[in-house]
């Protein structure tokens, strides 16, 4: 028996990519990309090479139950964790590490989203293996860095000390954590070639996770210990319905990692995105001749540049004239928006829910 | 019995308003306002408030039988005339008059495209009643002709004598016919106040046309008096079937009314249009105060002025940071395109139909 460990949060539901995105279909479960694969699903083929997929687990929200199964029918029900409520990574992954610790002490884990791409499919494979084998014999907790391209404000930074480098593979102490820095201050962190992105992929044992729970979030270590004796039996939901509604909602970042002494990075390059913008998945999609980034064939396109343009699967669409802009149809919903306005969808969702309500997001 | 008939010509298939209108379901058969009521279904309408249903009748493509008697059921099979090809107005004219005149041979017709639209109904009707007056009562065929608001090159021009008056209501005898002038003569005629639009809507009683015919299309004349001891029996649609499509395919401007010298204008001020492309299509739908015309409520935009919205319903919309678009979006195809470039759109109907099939078309 294996004892790697895969936990993959997949309870996000983010507007960013409506109408793509819905909140009963967000873009974990989307092929975004239009190659086949949804997300979620890359993200279980890239862990499955290295992992069993008996050892591959999924945190997602109760709504989301289905459509894992649907996409990923290579897990058992005893591997989908539900979340009753939202309550942010903390207790997320609690849940996860003290269910699979019921069953296997040794557990040692890699903890990631289901939603980020991986362009270096080989690079973070080794990266993995080598943090599994760092966190299996030292009780460190680690994180993946990602060294910067750009001096970009959504994401978290993590210092290294300046003896350590950030070429890829090296394991070095962190020093500091910063939340999304503001453009000034992002600036001089690219500059400095000490800090790293925050990639939100987490390796470390479970006693080395619990043991740090302990000591920064007691709470959440004693509601998940109480329900050992009931985890992979039929009381397990009723449990977790009863204590998840009332935990602190904490992510695992200022929980745990801003606290913790023992926390490591490993660089990583590995062709990383979170694809958390449209313009970011629109340097992932193939373009045409004009810079646009079309998701299938039977889209025309006539005087047009550097748009992305989703219509759904057959229908046919003509685009005329248009520049930097975002199309994208379901069978809901139509978005035609600038680029540059991106950040927009979010009010635009909201002014959908409050008048149309909430069928349409 | 009421000698007065409506036919109302219902076999085009434009492509200037696709996708919205499609080989399927053209032009006539939408509800292209958004009102609740087809383009036919409004003509109907509109005649049913002077001439009585049963002496209304649809000429039209075999394809859209169908869909005419789900539209107006209040119509009997007798009264939806089948083309079985497309052989332009001179056959199709000819068919409903030797049809209707082997029951009535006193019939005084009026003859009406399916999918204009008449603002102003009161007007439009008191102009009709006068024509089909004056047709019972003298051998002259009549055209209605529309005072020019503009120097258009898309339609007809018909000129009257000098001493004649274009002012509503005014019968004159035709000078010339001119089918579509470039611009530089179109400014002229505009200019002269002695030319009106040819509208397409004709009044004349049957002998008048017949002898017309007769007079100038013979063929045709033979053709459709030999179905007389046919019409309205079960061999009706094989006769059709065999003679319609060796007809000459000619238009009744051209085949009669520009030969004929008892061609007739009556003036009519009358709110007319024949909504032929989507800019003449937004001067008729509402708008909002950016200038949108949008056809339902389910749309919202942002930063967005003088577009034309079309989206399918069941479906919320949102357009941010375009301006002078067409946007229509139906189950099939999405369109968008500027409004000025909108005469390509026969050009990307094209390109579909080559790459696509005509499934989308």
């Amino acid at each position: 028996m294996s004892n790697n460990y895969c936990v993959i949060m997949a309870g996000g539901i983010g507007s960013r990519f409506w109408p793509l995105s819905t909140t009963r279909k967000p873009k974990q479960f989307l092929d975004i990309l239009g190659i086949g694969r949804t997300l979620i699903q890359q993200t279980f083929d890239r862990f499955n090479k290295i992992i069993p997929a008996e050892n591959i687990y999924i945190v997602t929200n109760e709504l989301y139950k289905d459509i894992i199964l649907e996409q990923l029918p290579e897990l058992k029900d005893d591997q989908v964790l539900l979340e009753p409520a939202m309550r942010n990574t903390a207790p997320c992954i609690a849940y996860a590490t003290y269910k699979i610790m019921s069953k296997n002490p040794a557990a040692n884990f890699v903890v990631a989203p289901s939603d980020h791409l991986i362009l270096k499919e080989d690079a973070f494979l080794a990266t993995i293996k080598k943090g599994l084998d760092f966190t299996e014999n030292s009780n460190n907790l680690m994180t993946l860095g990602i060294k910067p391209s750009r001096p970009e404000t959504g994401y978290g930074y993590i210092q290294i000390n300046e003896a350590d480098n950030a070429e890829s593979g090296v394991i070095s102490k962190v020093k500091t954590f910063t939340e999304k820095p503001n453009l000034e201050l992002a600036n001089i962190f690219f500059e400095s070639g000490e800090f790293l992105w925050n990639s939100g992929i987490f390796i470390w044992k479970g006693d080395t996770i619990k043991e740090a729970f302990q000591s920064f979030e007691l709470e959440i270590d004693t509601t998940f210990s109480k329900g050992t004796p009931l985890y992979y039996t039929e009381k397990e939901a009723d449990f977790v319905s009863e204590v998840y509604p009332s935990c602190k909602n904490i992510s695992i970042d200022y929980g745990i990692m801003e606290k913790a002494k023992n926390v490591h990075v490993m660089a990583a390059d590995v062709g990383w995105s979170d694809i958390g913008t449209w313009g970011s998945l629109h340097e992932h999609l193939e373009r045409d001749g004009d810079g646009n980034g079309l998701t299938h064939a039977n889209t025309l396109m006539y005087d047009a540049q550097d748009n992305i343009v989703n219509v759904q699967e057959g229908k046919v669409a003509v685009i005329q004239g248009l520049e930097g802009y975002i199309v994208v149809d379901t069978e809901n919903a139509l978005l035609i928006c600038k680029k540059e306005e991106e950040q927009r969808i979010k009010q635009f969702v909201n002014d959908i829910k409050l008048g149309h309500g909430e069928d349409f997001v």
